[in-house]
């Protein structure tokens, strides 16, 4: 087991990665939580593979334990979904001291965390990981959100967890497009970090794409600690420094926003962000070609799409421009100079934009 | 005018207060907010008075300036209305460098402060208070929420604005009820804080009672100024510190909600739960009588109410048993040992608090 530290303005917590640890989840959270009531919130897919072992660990640990599962999807990111589990809360007469769980994939962890940060403004999180996107990216950090209208994540807040338990055992069970696409999430990392993190994943994709048994705990810990560290210096998106982990994420979000949340998965249209984002940096950022060749056969061989064919480029071009991190000056880009070398608030013409975007949602190259 | 300023783990802003302070809104919020739209966001009471004012002060800063304007009271702290200005939000194009300011009373503060929380995971928020109870407590200290079922503001977030402004000059054209419910927040800080406050506000009483004339801007940043240290100390609710904020308002919170948010106005409620309260410090704390007598005097000629007579008092305290402040071993009271020394954390025995419920709730002494 892999134990991780995140030290936040707002909040201190573990990060436990490991074969197994969803068994310690219940102990771990009982020497950072008072509450008497603890509840397993997950959807369809999750539940019948983790609830019980997840509730058994908090009974054993002293909890009462109650449960919301939710259909799966990305569609269940509303504030109607909100609304409805604030009824389930009020119901069962939960305290700030009690504990909710968000055990599942990125949505499970976003809606909510979404949720805990502001029931009673705030009560005890533990975001528990099952899918490798989740595991590496959304469980981590504190941002918690739901989508509205075609924004994604576009409403929400920041709210660190107490405790996470991302139990990489849970990855055999993973339907091989959802490791697929947490793949890209671990690309991402692997672009940022550049070094032993991408050699690692040259190896991987060397030996034919990543399978469950190549996501070792060290690896997902890799990924987690750099996004730890990353956070920890910019808890709250507001100095730039945590913009670096929106590589690839700006014109990723308008891909699945434009093909309805359904033509791809995130970490589908990630890939096709990060393709994007390495021509963008060979154009804008003097990248070195052979480098964004590497970055583009790693996503190759892991599977993951090419293009967005027949997406229509005007309207993503669009979706781009109503990011929610557009300013008062437009979208601002985090590109490459290199391997392992980001630099983020770069500014790219809208012609320049523009090919880039017919360019991932065209078939030629 | 006089000028606080409060230095948050979160945040650092400038406080306002004086009369008139309402023109240099604009020219204040251009310096800390680089935006390029401005919405004013406010109720039908307020709008026909300040509305314009406001506006004309931000066009000068620059900003482009739409408005958004709510039917006015309680009953508008609704999930449903925040959603339905994060539509509005949406169709104008808003980005987090745009600003929201927020005009008006407590109700204007809290919904439209937890709308700038979670818009895009945080726009930038100013509060323009124009109510005495607003001034010296909703408008401050970051709490925005709305309420939830029978849970008054169950649901919400801290933020932070990055400026309030509180023109004292809006008092003058307010409802004398609203001015006495403002009054009895203002008791409130002169209980906690004693000394020359208290001093200050029994000689108003003596005068007669309190008048918009005699609410000078010394007065509202005396409080103001309370709050804010109380704030800096404590931002999230964590330490305990920051519960001493909350005298007199768990027994004031469950009789707002037991009256339907109809019967009593917030700071009417807040003046009962005062009343509840130094009896309750007298009993618990060894608070000397007679200065729980000096007390209840002063709300007595701020004509404040005296009971909440008729209400049920079963009700009452099963309300107060699920505040949300309420942790595994029950609600904690903050109470006093004496003016200007309050005491927070402090159990009561169960049949204690009916008790004084009965009292309170009762025709009788």
């Amino acid at each position: 087991m892999q134990r991780l530290h995140a030290r936040l303005p707002s909040r201190s917590y573990d990060v436990l990665v490991g074969r197994g640890v969803l068994e310690a989840l219940g102990a771990a959270l009982r020497d950072v939580v008072d509450g008497a009531q603890a509840v397993v919130c997950t959807d369809e897919n999750v539940a019948p593979l983790y609830l019980e072992p997840a509730s058994s660990s908090l009974r054993a640990a002293d909890f009462e334990v109650s449960h919301v599962v939710i259909p799966a999807g990305e569609r269940q990111k509303t504030l109607e979904r909100v609304e409805e589990v604030f009824g389930v809360l009020y119901e069962r007469g939960f305290t700030r001291d009690d504990v909710l769980v968000a055990l599942g994939g990125g949505v499970v962890n976003d809606l909510f965390g979404l949720v805990a940060a502001t029931y009673l403004r705030g009560m005890r999180l533990a975001q528990a990981p099952t899918t490798l996107l989740a595991q590496v990216d959304a469980a981590l950090g504190g941002k918690v959100a739901v989508d509205f209208r075609a924004g994604k994540n576009h409403v929400g807040t920041f709210y660190q967890p107490w405790l996470v338990v991302a139990d990489t055992g849970t990855l055999a069970t993973l339907p091989p497009r959802e490791l697929r696409s947490g793949a890209a999430e671990v690309v991402k990392y692997g672009l940022l970090a550049g070094g032993a993190l991408m050699a690692e994943l040259e190896a991987i994709a060397e030996r034919g794409g990543m399978r469950p048994d190549d996501v070792s705990d060290v690896l997902v810990s890799a990924c987690a600690g750099y996004k730890i560290a990353v956070v920890e210096d910019d808890e709250r998106e507001e100095t730039g420094r945590r913009a670096v982990l929106n590589l690839g994420h700006t014109i990723g979000h308008a891909l699945e926003v434009a093909g309805g949340y359904s033509r791809f998965t995130h970490g589908e249209a990630v890939a096709l962000g990060l393709r994007a984002t390495l021509r963008l940096s060979v154009a804008v950022c003097g990248m070195p070609p052979d480098e964004a060749v590497r970055g583009e056969s790693v996503l190759d061989r892991f599977g993951l799409p090419a293009r967005a064919a027949r997406l229509p480029a005007e309207q993503v071009v669009r979706l781009i421009r109503r990011d929610k991190k557009a300013g008062r000056d437009g979208v601002r880009y985090v590109l490459l100079e290199a391997l392992g070398a980001p630099v983020t608030g770069v500014s790219v013409a809208p012609e320049l934009e523009e090919e880039v975007v017919r360019w991932i949602t065209g078939g030629a190259a």
